[in-house]
């Protein structure tokens, strides 16, 4: 196989974009991406998007977008694997270059969810989890993780308000970061404060649904000048593993074992261990998911991952920086494009590009997606290429 | 990059299946391949599917059909491009093990189109389409074919029922298929007698919706015992290609040109020309498609490619048969599992057991599947291992 590299990335603002479309949201971000690699055309896009056919009534978006985007003729192929889309796509672009048959690929994530109702998007997120025996019984991904952190706080009996320290974190992170949803701190007491969404999760145990799009560039080395525009960055390791699709379907439902499977086979790849990561972009789509993340992981003991979040250890400054540009929870969760947002800021710390967000020395970031509780599970070890 | 091989193929009888789930129709598929393969157990599942999320509100299905089918952990990723969803999933199944860092991987195909109306049918389809300028008038993929045969006629001033002979092939090859939706023959009398569905169209110029699953399974052949259960199929070119998503963006509609580059491509890596396939398995979704893309692929004039469907040309005895099984028509069109049954089909014929539908001496074969009007267009060129 061969050496993979990030060449160049990009992304949109994260919000609700009702003036840019689907199409243009994706193309801003794929050429973003191309501009920051000195103008590299790639000869096959993989598209990442969880939910365009039920909110924009478009699927087949993969051509569409190449086509808009003024790549008439390339390869494309849309990758779903609902929240893991965008590592999914990652893979896929990694998996193209690594065989020698594509020369330059992207991995590009799109996700436009502000065109529907609120009801309109918990239905489209719904036939992600198992429809037929989940959804049908109303079961929606938010409730799902409800359902997960009622059974850790009676399981673990941890105090109340145990999260809060994922939503501080991410909020913090995400003040400096122009292209974030929200670009406020908030309080411990607030999150304190605030009324139950859906119980026992609050407000800032959810993390939001958005419109937004990024793109990364994958090459590899010895096809780029000497003399590049920037430092690369190397894909040393990347997995996929799956878990049950239904939540009853787990013998021990606290425990995400994929995320623990997903994260050995990455770093066992990558020559590493996750105790050598400088940061860790994690998908904190909830509160209890990132919690539950880090324990899977090797982070954290069983039931103790909530308290990792406390003390500043998760922060830009502490033991392992997690969400560095706010997760999902501050910079916004458009959903399959999710994975490749996590991509284009692990970059951005690792060339040293982060600014005020930056963690100093960064040189090693481990990035994860997950599509449903740890059902589908993309992990990728990155490095800086010196 | 490393040879690759298909070591095992499954599929279902294609039809309206009432009684079998989505997932349950991707199992037999699944099941079959492995027990094909003598038991092999994938570790990558690339599932393709196209309308899942619409007819049966399940998206995440790849994740789905690993866990239900016992293959609980591996990797899995759902494929999406139209009618060409199959095809991309084999090429990503093919990029994989080309890789080397995937030993065994499926590509799988489903499609389950009964549980809905026929009017929910076609709207889930015309996602597939340009959404914001042809769904929005109202175009489908049939009225959109049924545009470009009345171009094509205007054009090119063809005689009445000049497209019958693909029917009439289809129809012939399916008799002895017992996995084809229809198994009788027709006469070209009454391809003549029937009423337009979609003017210029009749009722055979168009492949009939269905439900079905297929499935491949590849590997380096080195990784294979020397006497494996039966003779392997090796991939020898891949190449998928886009166009316009919108038909009219094309400055000559006429000319599907993807198909043109990517049988190029396929037949380049390869080291073959088109003239040397023994067998073609065409997308004949409508017979429209089917006369295009012989003329793009070069086997005949532009404007005479339904010449080439008369005396017995594209018969299993004549000078290149296609759709060796039924092809979309006669043995249905599972939309998104189509390009996987395309490749069981044509192993079954390299193998030597097409039984009464065998090719006598088929030992390079060449299938495609098209995503809308040649918008995506996925090749591969297969041989048999000596």
């Amino acid at each position: 196989m061969h050496e993979v590299v990030i060449a160049g990335v990009g992304q949109t603002a994260v919000g609700e974009k009702w003036e840019i479309s689907l199409r243009e949201l994706a193309f801003y971000a794929l050429e973003a991406a191309r501009v920051d690699a000195g103008g590299l055309r790639p000869q096959a896009l993989y598209l990442a998007n969880s939910l365009a056919p039920a909110l924009s009534h478009q699927s087949h978006l993969a051509t569409l977008v190449a086509d808009f985007s003024g790549l008439n003729g390339i390869e494309a192929a849309s990758i779903e694997g609902a929240g893991a889309s965008g590592g999914l796509a990652l893979r896929q672009a990694y998996l193209a270059v690594a065989s020698g048959l594509v020369d330059i690929a992207m991995a590009i994530g799109v996700e436009k969810m502000s065109d529907q109702t609120v009801s309109g998007v918990h239905e489209a997120e719904a036939t992600t989890t198992d429809s037929d025996y989940e959804a049908e019984q109303g079961l929606t991904p938010t409730s799902q993780a409800a359902l997960l952190m009622q059974r850790y706080i009676y399981e673990f009996d941890v105090p109340e308000f145990a999260f809060g320290g994922f939503p501080v974190i991410a909020h913090e992170n995400g003040v400096h970061n122009k292209n974030a949803m929200f670009q406020k701190a908030i309080r411990p007491e607030l999150y304190q404060r605030v009324g139950k969404v859906s119980d026992p999760m609050n407000m800032f145990d959810i993390a939001p649904a958005a419109d937004g799009a990024a793109a990364v560039i994958l090459t590899r080395p010895e096809l780029l000048p000497g003399e590049f525009l920037h430092p690369l960055v190397r894909i040393s390791g990347s997995s996929v593993v799956t878990d049950t699709l239904a939540l009853h379907d787990r013998p021990k439902p606290l425990e995400f074992n994929a995320v623990r499977v997903s994260v050995e086979r990455a770093c066992r790849q990558a020559g590493r261990l996750p105790s050598d990561m400088d940061m860790f972009e994690v998908f904190d789509a909830f509160s209890i998911y990132a919690a539950m993340t880090l324990e899977a992981a090797g982070f954290a003991e069983y039931g103790m991952g909530w308290a990792f979040a406390q003390n500043g250890k998760l922060s830009l400054d502490g033991e392992l920086p997690i969400s560095t540009f706010g997760g999902l929870k501050a910079r916004g969760n458009p959903s399959g494009a999710t994975g490749v947002y996590q991509a284009v800021e692990a970059v951005l710390q690792l060339r040293g590009n982060a600014g005020e967000n930056q963690v100093q020395g960064a040189e090693l970031a481990m990035i994860q997606s997950l599509g449903g509780p740890a059902s589908t599970v993309a992990t990728h070890v990155i490095e800086i290429v010196h």
